[in-house]
């Protein structure tokens, strides 16, 4: 820390993201990528798109917002684009938490709300999952704050039902309710079909997972439009070009055949409720998943000493030392010869415990 | 606003943008974008660069830093890459003021300083500018407060020399001195070289303008790596992922032919020059350019009219409403043809009004 840094953030603690190593060729199972590239369509977008790099991007990114609009069936006026969802959660925190209205979410949840909640200097509170991760939804209701809520949560895997998140939104008419939908794509219930009934729920959705595009940083927030004008005085306030040119272009193509990447959303699901049943098979206890990865543990070997093992045989899946989920790991849902290589390496760790 | 919006920002007024309108083609000479074109070697790199969107993109910009690191003759601890110089500026206003060190700039000057003071609920002073626009460089001497200067300032176009920023920075040991170098590549002194012998600089600078890249996002600041940690610290804190795959490609392939870059700003100070001397000839007073833009104002035409004349011909130029600046107007140097038209225009409007 350089004698500058504002004392304010003498304890700030930064979010770490997965690891990516550089020093060999793994099979990342860590950072929960989609393991389909996009279609050469958004190869041909952004090559022409790269010719008018010289002017800058669309702050409004109108034609994003509206291709999008008709895909998830709402009006672009209820859309607000982002460079990732980090960005639009931030701004969330930033609109609709103040030192009177705390962020509430659970102890165990995306690890970056707590980080938000603190860069902005705002009172939070964590309410606990229940014994066995899931969430008690009682626990949401009347609470005088913003609440984040992940579905399906991360790195849980579980998700609520739409009715489930509905009660919560209901029973805090005075509050905003963020239901983040990274991973909704992979069997969930999407909440933006209640936008319009309810001024206080706002949607965050991503095109890193169920769209193959982690690497171009594109995020949305999904509301009624005045929350929508909020956000978008913040946007404007801190970075109003956030989304560039050549990801509004990606993003754009990406959309225009979106039936590939639902095709590769159903592999991906076939392909992680067949790795599931394996996991099972060789003793993994592990929640019910509707994202792109399985939240696991094994009794016979710790979440640490799985992770490890497995990174010595060039296999990278994500463990977490928060105490309450230390024993399991965060596997991603690769390619199928990838989690047969997963398999048959956890295979391998167990025979030499014995 | 919605009945959500956190009270805090109730006042909150958003930065403005420069209009990118839709409805026709226009002479586009108000927003301070670069003329030329990408090369095609930028095209190339994203297109081949999206086949990896599916994977996140480097947080620590690694390739990037390393070629820019040789180019600015640093190291690569000594650089961090953002969406725009927009989020580099904003980290510094986090990162190095508080309640307790307010940030410091001038009355005339990117008029987005304020914008990133009040979201972040920062005190600021405002320094007037002398009478001619210049800076009086002992007015912020002994500053208790983080203070950023563009140099070249906008929109007066005026530059100090590296040895009046130095003097700043001397007399300032206690605070950081942000030096906004956004259009330093057309003619004016780099405080780069001085980062090493004052750990209270920080500059940034943007591939926007002398790098053809608006579109892209891609800003960076350069100062001892202490500072740089600092501000990773908040980007870490705030979006990990905020350069993503495709802009990092093309700064890679953008820097790999700087020379062509290099070529442009020559071109566009010649451009410049020669039509700085064309106004005057027409009656313009201006200040001395060392931007890819030029202030100017006319004894017969106000700044106001002077631009809604031109838009009805289909030239856009920029004016600011503020009181001390209204009677100018911000013209982008575009291609030698665009600055043609542009006087061929000016000097109708002003035959107009004998």
């Amino acid at each position: 820390m350089s004698r500058f840094f504002s004392e304010k953030y003498k304890n700030l603690v930064a979010y770490v993201p997965g690891e990516q190593p550089r020093d060999q060729k793994y099979i990342k199972l860590n950072t929960n990528e989609n393991p389909y590239p996009p279609l050469p369509e958004v190869a041909e977008a952004v090559r022409a798109e790269s010719e008018k790099l010289y002017l800058y991007s669309d702050t409004e990114c109108v034609e994003l917002r509206k291709i999008l609009a008709e895909r998830l069936n709402v009006s672009a006026e209820e859309l607000l684009m982002t460079n990732g969802s980090d960005e639009i959660l931030n701004f969330a925190f930033m609109a609709f938490c103040d030192s009177k209205t705390p962020a509430v979410f659970a102890d165990v949840t995306y690890g970056f709300y707590p980080v938000f909640a603190d860069i902005n200097m705002l009172p939070y509170e964590e309410i606990p999952l229940k014994e066995d991760l899931t969430i008690d939804i009682t626990d949401y209701f009347g609470k005088n704050g913003t609440i984040f809520i992940a579905n399906p949560n991360a790195p849980t895997a579980i998700a609520l039902g739409r009715d489930e998140i509905e009660e919560i939104v209901k029973r805090n008419p005075g509050n905003i309710v963020v239901v983040d939908e990274a991973y909704v794509d992979f069997g969930a219930e999407s909440c933006v079909p209640l936008i319009r009934k309810y001024d206080n729920l706002l949607v965050t959705q991503t095109f890193s997972k169920s769209r193959s595009m982690a690497g171009a940083r594109l995020g949305m927030g999904i509301g009624n439009p005045e929350l929508i004008r909020d956000l978008n005085t913040v946007k404007y306030s801190l970075n109003p070009y956030n989304v560039n040119r050549l990801t509004h272009a990606a993003g754009v193509a990406c959309l225009k055949k979106d039936e590939y990447n639902i095709r590769n959303c159903g592999i991906i699901m076939e392909t992680r409720d067949r790795t599931a049943k394996a996991l099972r098979d060789l003793g993994f206890e592990m929640t019910e998943s509707r994202t792109n990865f399985l939240f696991a543990r094994h009794p016979a070997v710790s979440g640490e000493e799985l992770y490890l093992e497995l990174k010595k045989r060039g296999i990278l899946i994500r463990h977490f030392s928060k105490e309450r989920i230390r024993d399991y790991n965060r596997i991603t849902i690769g390619t199928p010869e990838q989690m047969d290589a997963l398999i048959a390496n956890i295979k391998d760790i167990l025979e030499e415990k014995k």
